[in-house]
């Protein structure tokens, strides 16, 4: 997939609005990512409010080397899953309540394992509810291109893997286009809430 | 009830925005569709996002032969409801978390049980909160033919029922016209959900 | 508090659209109703879908004897309200899930009492958190009348009550103008889901 | 930080719309202040729907004796961090109900502790998420210059401390503009949601 860099910006702009009306990015929280080409991605600038993101907000960076003095600190996990997933079209980052609660929960097992339901069709790959995942977990560190180089390994051994969570933060989820991107994420926090409710009251 | 096809799918293109603004459609899933005579339905295509659904994600089809290229995988389910209940107007499945839930905890007994709420009235046909209803949960199957004859023995046995779960996966809902179904739907929503706290937290 | 025709009118369908936004009247659930003068209330009519009120969907009627062919069967029960409290000036009755749970848990004992909350001092005549409130619920009937002789006993005690639940049906908040009842109904439903978190996890 | 009473009264309209949108303010709860100048703040009036605040519902007051016949009971609340702050820019007080929820739990021990969560970071001074900082928790008090006294004393004992809970109230979250003070308030909300979930249900 390649992508103008205004129609990059303009899917990174919508999946950050969207997630703000989830509740899923809260107090500026969340990075949000799509693919212009083999070299380059459109990212979400550190600070800002996703709820209120505009094209001033997104920088097109080098994928091989994303720096800037407006990026993220996490743009180096985004430019990692462009780099290891030639195919990947766009990486949404939230901080969804559901997510950071079965981080929390499943740490020390470092996976959360979803089987059984229908959702999991929603993955890219999957056919039929009879299926089982395991969503990685990594511990948190703030040194992210270390924490980049802890989800290589996970995404380079599975290819079925769309997302991984970080322990106490949140969840990346990415797709081969924005849209898909969107459907995996969506598809992770409702099975995350059906594990935390159907397995522990809200714990 | 019949309508003109124009009229079915601009109901189906309504049930689907407002079930998505529910959050009942998450990642793409659900179905909806109505009756527009007694040979054909308006039904929700396969893959489509239900709270961005156009005139163009909407087919007509037959209800004794429902194929299409782009027709879901669930259109059986739908064209047997048609079928076997000559009143049903529309149908709505939605993967609402509720109905997942109680599809989950009461699967192995076959049926969710329903007494004693004044919000029993919303269902056609009955006029007390003294009524008690069995909501009959289907074991799920991607064999969807299969399962719509599973699903044809609980209806042709209760001329009362306006609903069944699939376990792990949903709900289908129905009722004479457009309206109705809606709310049906939201009856047995809130029910699951009144059901849930009530008898265990939220699990 | 008297009101035009028209105002009376104004102040049911807001308050029935502002009700369904927040899901305190699924499936067609809930009446909403304001007083005209001495011997009239707007009233909305049975079955409508409360959050697509319109004009059409509510009655003028009278509070001594309050029939109509549209009337809902709980137009009495409003009725009764503007007839012993004259300074009632708008009546919501709502099914939220909060006020439907309480009901269920402390319908053996008649009352949820109420204490210690800054909330309490929503309702008119409270004045510091450190007062007490018991609201009461009263089992459900479908002879609306006689629900509406006993709700009557409850009124005509306590002078300061503003509300009361019927067990497994709903809650009735009132007050002495539209915004004052709507600022009570808001407070009941924040009060009663504290209530329930603070004292055992949802249920 | 300075504004010019206009652009510090919209902030207050856009906080308290803002918070009414999230449930935040239920049954005209919350007040909003935003600072004007070394001894002035935009305040709203007492009474308010923050949901519908008006120019006329906010008050410009001085810091110092901040009387006047529609200001909040409150009023000395807001005053008070901005004579003990001078950094306060904005002072939002909600009485969101997770604030209330761990108030509750935690009122006896007189703080809540939150550490471990990449949410943390949120707060003007933390850059990782390994810190820990301590909400206190004061007993609630109709006698608000005296609650203001107590509030003193934890403000001007720890320079980091962004907000604090009153048992059975709400929270109070301010930061040296309104966008911070709402980051600020949007991540405790978060963090006590969190915690109350991950630490024994809903409770």
């Amino acid at each position: 997939m390649t992508a103008s860099p205004e129609d990059a910006i303009a899917a990174v702009i919508d999946a950050g609005h969207r997630a703000a009306a989830r509740g899923w990015v809260p107090a500026t929280s969340g990075n949000f990512s799509a693919r212009v080409d083999a070299a380059r991605m459109a990212v979400s600038a550190t600070g800002a409010d996703k709820g209120a993101l505009t094209r001033d907000d997104v920088l097109v960076l080098d994928i091989a080397y994303p720096r800037h003095e407006r990026a993220s600190a996490e743009a180096p996990l985004h430019a990692q899953l462009y780099r290891d997933r030639p195919e990947t079209g766009a990486v949404w980052h939230v901080h969804s309540e559901n997510a950071v609660l079965v981080s929390l929960r499943h740490g020390g097992a470092g996976a959360v394992p979803l089987a059984g339901l229908e959702l999991l069709k929603a993955f890219r790959g999957i056919t039929t509810h009879e299926a089982e995942i395991r969503v990685p977990i990594l511990p948190n560190d703030q040194d992210t291109p270390r924490l980049a180089a802890q989800a290589s390994r996970h995404i380079l051994e599975d290819a079925r893997l769309w997302g991984y969570l970080i322990a106490g933060h949140g969840l990346y989820a990415w797709g081969t286009t924005p849209a898909e991107a969107w459907r995996h994420l969506e598809a992770f926090d409702a099975l995350f809430s059906l594990h935390l409710r159907s397995t522990g009251g809200h714990k």
